[in-house]
């Protein structure tokens, strides 16, 4: 049994998931606030996680031939400026340095918020002649946006996140990479996070400021809000008149590059914390837990457990991630630390056990207990995992879809959001004004039209009733 | 052959050694200048050297039980100015921001130079009792420093590096610490890198802002001049308390903690760039080269030439890091491309070789030629990578050791630093106005004091003629 006071250190979810949340960031020591207002510090424990996703997307995106690259901190108000769209988005939130080494700056610089603008700025060097191109640049970086109200990992002053930017001689060509980045996002997250998401286009008020389209994968969390997980935009040539990025093609003509950019960030941390945990704390997927198994010895003073315990460490240990928790706390404190950090199995074993040949597995997500067999335990522990991975998408999944309703008119529609949270899939105009009044009315946006069957010729706007053209996931988001 | 135009785009080391330098920067495609002033940006071929780098680091440091983290990249002005001799060390170099989201800061946020203070601010907050210690973090990050005069790599107003900061029990743990993350250093130039080092520590007014000790790994470059190559500082409990970081021991015992720090930056590919390279370009230790071998097809448009060449290309990569040139340009050309850029092998393959059942093998860093029979090829390869990697260190040594000099007497000193560069050993009295006197006259600064038989009691110092105290390695440093 965990213990006790350690468990009710937590909200309960269904009591206040806002401060159930805050709580588990918390007490499973992945970050923290600072004394800079905003910022925050990403613990080992949270770290560990974002190295994880980290270098599983690091290394998907090198199998499409993505290049890492470092670019400055740093933008020039007169580079930021190039682009009037994105200067308008990005403007009102960005922090300025205007004094270095003592003395002010001519041109003041901002802390970049995105990169686009020295993406722009390094192409235009780099990019002569057809045989520069595609160029499929990404980096890893902090950026900086001056948000008023922040939450761990969901929204804070600073972040860190990965930023691919890309330049291409075609536009189709832009386009097939702003789609297939949004597919590695959406394949990543199923896959590896356990994660469901819904992949789809942003209507033109919910697109980056900037782009031509925006592409996104949208992911529902325990309390039925959206958490945009994931973007990828196609810009078309904008950027590039904007910038004067051309090139010569074989017959010496010269055109303008078509370009592309897709991030993540660490409110993925959050997304992971927000479908898989429980009133007992974090639950990772198998694939992204720092530590798989942790191996709590029971009656660890008696001769002989701590040396067994030890040992399936190190055997287990060539195959999975483990830890041995042989500090001097109670197991039912370990226990309740395990299941806090979401590590997803523990393996408990003490004098009978061994004397049994056995040991009790049990599985974070459900509290599965299982007794396995020394003599088969990496095989069967492989199999486990395996299992918890596949539970945990789907048990994500059945949520997701009995949290997803559909809305023919603004009446059922507004009665669905008055009693529940949830994706409501409803037809739209295509108009603006519509979705400017529901976001009024309702605080509920447009998520995403999905990438199949968004197009439609039949029925009416939810909101005006004029006939439709689009089918929209609508929802309340973080 | 390699391709005269390419080879003659480089100025000779011997002509100029600080062009050839910038030109291998630019012609390998490294890095290159930004319309940031003083910022660079660092090209996919330059920062595939840096994560080799980093992830080799990475592994060692978590080999001693490092655990990552990540802290914000502002410090507020009132944290900086805690600690006495570190404000006053970094306050003259460091950015200001002053503005956020279009409103004025009332307290200015420094961009982090080095984030002693942050580390500090978060183990006030996490450290209470003995049980939460050691802590042993690191962070990769990128820091800033206003710079007036700057160099690719070397000197930069913003650099990536990796800044590690413990908090111990005990002053001789944190002395540990120090000393072990000197070695891990030491080991890694050495045996990763084929930069030979001397360990040593600084004297007191080299060392780091706010240190009780700073030891240091020092390398000497093709052209005789230093470049301290990574840094590792005990800070006793100076910053514990300023800032008020105290723990309790089993007594209940309230004592502050003693401190560590420790990095190096992306100035280590300069160290590589000017160890190992030649008037061809880039040359890199086989363990560092993000690609080890490139294949080149000779005659490749005859038949079977470019099949055997992916052939081998496939072969070879499952053990290796391997690219196959099967561009259009000629072979004369992709030999200097491979050259330039460090390539450790070249491998040439036409009809005649794939007639015979061989290939020729090339190594980069002396030009030997061996034909190798493609049934043992693997092996082969194996081997001379493994020869170059330990000839490289050796050649790189036996340099170092001809440029390293003794004197016993001022004028003795004064004549060797005005014929050649390199290190001197020479003994010191101790004393600062020694230290400050040469380096006004000769432009040279003590580098280290050997961590092996530094302390003398006999002989007398090298500037002064009083009775000498320490072996100093004094030198022209980057």
């Amino acid at each position: 049994m965990a213990d006790k006071k350690m468990v009710e250190a937590i909200t309960s979810m269904n009591e206040d998931f806002a401060q159930w949340y805050t709580d588990v960031v918390k007490k499973a020591e992945l970050c923290d606030y600072t004394s800079v207002k905003g910022c925050m510090v990403i613990r080992p424990a949270g770290f560990a996680i974002w190295e994880r996703l980290r270098n599983e997307l690091d290394k998907r995106f090198k199998e499409t031939g993505v290049q890492n690259v470092y670019l400055p901190m740093f933008i020039p108000e007169s580079l930021l400026q190039k682009e009037k769209d994105h200067v308008e988005g990005f403007a009102p939130e960005v922090a300025w340095v205007t004094e270095g080494g003592q003395q002010p700056l001519t041109d003041r610089l901002c802390v970049r918020p995105t990169s686009e603008t020295l993406f722009c700025d390094y192409y235009k060097n780099t990019v002569h002649s057809y045989r520069d191109l595609p160029q499929v640049c990404n980096q890893w970086c902090s950026v900086v946006r001056w948000e008023k109200e922040t939450r761990p990992f969901l929204r804070s002053r600073e972040f860190l996140w990965q930023e691919g930017h890309t330049a291409h001689a075609t536009a189709e060509e832009a386009e097939e990479r702003t789609v297939q980045m949004l597919n590695v996002y959406a394949d990543f997250l199923e896959e590896f996070c356990a994660i469901p998401v819904i992949k789809g286009r942003k209507t033109d008020k919910e697109k980056f400021a900037g782009a031509e389209s925006t592409y996104t994968v949208e992911a529902l969390m325990h309390d039925g809000k959206a958490l945009q997980s994931g973007t990828s935009h196609n810009f078309g040539d904008g950027f590039a008149r904007a910038f004067g990025i051309q090139y010569a093609d074989k017959d010496n003509h010269l055109s303008y590059v078509h370009q592309t950019s897709w991030g993540v960030t660490t409110r993925l941390i959050g997304a992971i914390i927000m479908v898989h945990g429980d009133d007992s704390g974090l639950v990772l997927p198998p694939k992204v837990a720092p530590v798989q198994i942790c191996i709590v010895p029971i009656q660890q003073k008696k001769k002989g457990v701590l040396e067994k315990a030890a040992e399936l460490k190190e055997s287990l240990g060539k195959q999975f991630r483990v830890k041995l928790d042989d500090t001097d706390k109670t197991p039912g404190f370990k226990f309740a630390e395990q299941e806090m950090r979401g590590i997803p199995l523990r393996i408990e074993i003490g004098p009978r056990d061994i004397e049994n040949g056995k040991c009790v597995v049990v599985r974070r997500d459900n509290g599965e207990k299982e007794e396995v067999s020394l003599a088969g335990l990496e095989a069967r522990i492989g199999e486990i995992l395996e299992q918890m991975q596949k539970d945990m998408y789907d048990s994500a999944k059945a949520r997701r879809d009995s949290q997803t309703y559909e809305a023919s008119d603004y009446e059922e529609f507004k009665n669905i959001f008055a009693e529940k949270t949830g994706f409501v899939k409803a037809l739209w105009c295509g108009d603006r004004a519509c979705e400017d009044k529901i976001k009024e009315e309702l605080a509920v946006t447009s998520r995403c039209m999905p990438l199949e069957n968004a197009d439609v010729t039949e029925g009416s706007c939810v909101c005006c009733g004029r006939p439709a053209k689009k089918m929209v996931y609508w929802g309340k988001a973080y």
